[in-house]
């Protein structure tokens, strides 16, 4: 497990989310690892609409997720985030999202909801061909890299 | 109620579609109202994609629905349409969702889900702005109009 | 047009509410209708988990929207809302989604995105049975009524 | 990669499923995903609802999903499914969604477009707990691995 992920994002579980088991549906936490996802970027100085200017993208050619425990309706998601590999033609970060003590009516402690991982590559929109991250591209998502906790 | 609707898709509920109250999330309907105007235009022969490819699109600028009944998990629902306006720069539909008896296990009567109207707005799809309907592109639409029962 | 609503949720567009014309799905806004509903009677004092916990639910019996003009990836719209009319046993909402000068890249004006109407009844969640408000319930209601500006 | 995966469901890409890079947004698949599992086990003589009527589900406790090439708006995507693994307490399966050739508008070979699978736990409903498989559920859930083809 990744230690040095970063919250990045918070938001509440609406009806939207949930399935008839009364929980998050599991496709739908994939859209809350996009929120991280961009918030991180953009905190780090590049909206990913400037990659986009630029004719490029980051599409997902990987994503894995480990479910712990539902989150539920109402809840208050806290969506942790931190880079985890970086080349110059892939991207990966690792995720976790929780529900702190205190987010959840009556929760005494924090909860794991789950972790995830996402790959992804630097494509050319237009063609959908590979392609090399630029230099200020790829220096500004190694600075997502988190100090590590020494 | 447009009584001269056609049955042109039939979808099964899923846990993607349901909510917390056990039932089909209110907005999960609207794409099953897409599967069924994709379906009555491809079925008058013109799919989607050929207006696309001449630059233009059909995005909603209104939709209406009433909610009569809740479809449950693992009903087969069946989307009736029908043409209910045709202008040169404007289109409108009906909608109803059944689930007729059989296509939920006993029951013993057709449900009515739903009734719904989309009104669209043709446009150039790269500036937005308004565009009257190809002659021929009209004509196939014109041609969904469901013959009255007489 | 209401012109008592308040803003009560900003949201950022995400791919996920995005669609190959490149601009939000006219399904996807109906998330963000819910997001304003539920912080408005949480903000009047009443979490919509302590409706469920009596048992009660509003589901959706209709829905309205009118479509002004599109949201974009990655703009910030806030969402507002007012409680349009209240009975024993009804509750409507009027919205409007705005994308605020500034909550796009260079976004000179305020855009109107969508406005919209949606009416609930009050049920009883075992049944789906109709059900009158519980007079608790009916006066947090009736407090979100905005006063109107004189 | 699995060989011995059956295609059990067909589905047509629709605009809800697309965002703005003009394919299909990658947690769209998922539901994709629910809809081969179910038609499995279905087939097998299964429906979900009985496993539910018996108060069981089986939640997803993983999900792994390799992009491989993006299915396009209005493509018919074929859903391949087959059971990888069966204890009393877990369920995995493998996936493959395929776009054929002839289902999309000029394809003259299949396209693969992702491999997948997904990891589930018998629970009890109402409490959420792990619980091993009635040994009719077991049996049914036996009888869907794909004989090997030799």
């Amino acid at each position: 497990m990744n230690d040095a992920l970063r919250p990045v994002a918070r938001a509440r579980v609406l009806y939207a989310d949930t399935d008839r088991m009364g929980i998050v549906y599991h496709a739908s936490y994939l859209r809350y690892l996009e929120l991280a996802r961009v918030e991180l970027i953009r905190g780090a100085g590049l909206p990913y609409t400037e990659l986009e200017a630029r004719g490029l993208g980051l599409p997902l050619t990987e994503v894995h997720v480990r479910y712990v425990a539902p989150a539920e309706y109402d809840d208050i998601m806290t969506i942790h985030i931190g880079l985890a590999r970086l080349t110059r033609v892939r991207v990966e970060f690792d995720y976790r999202i929780v529900v702190a003590a205190g987010d959840r009516s009556g929760l005494g402690q924090d909860v794991e909801i789950l972790t995830a991982q996402t790959r992804h590559a630097c494509v050319r929109l237009e063609t959908g061909r590979p392609e090399r991250l630029p230099p200020e591209v790829y220096d500004v998502l190694h600075s997502c890299y988190t100090p590590s906790r020494d």
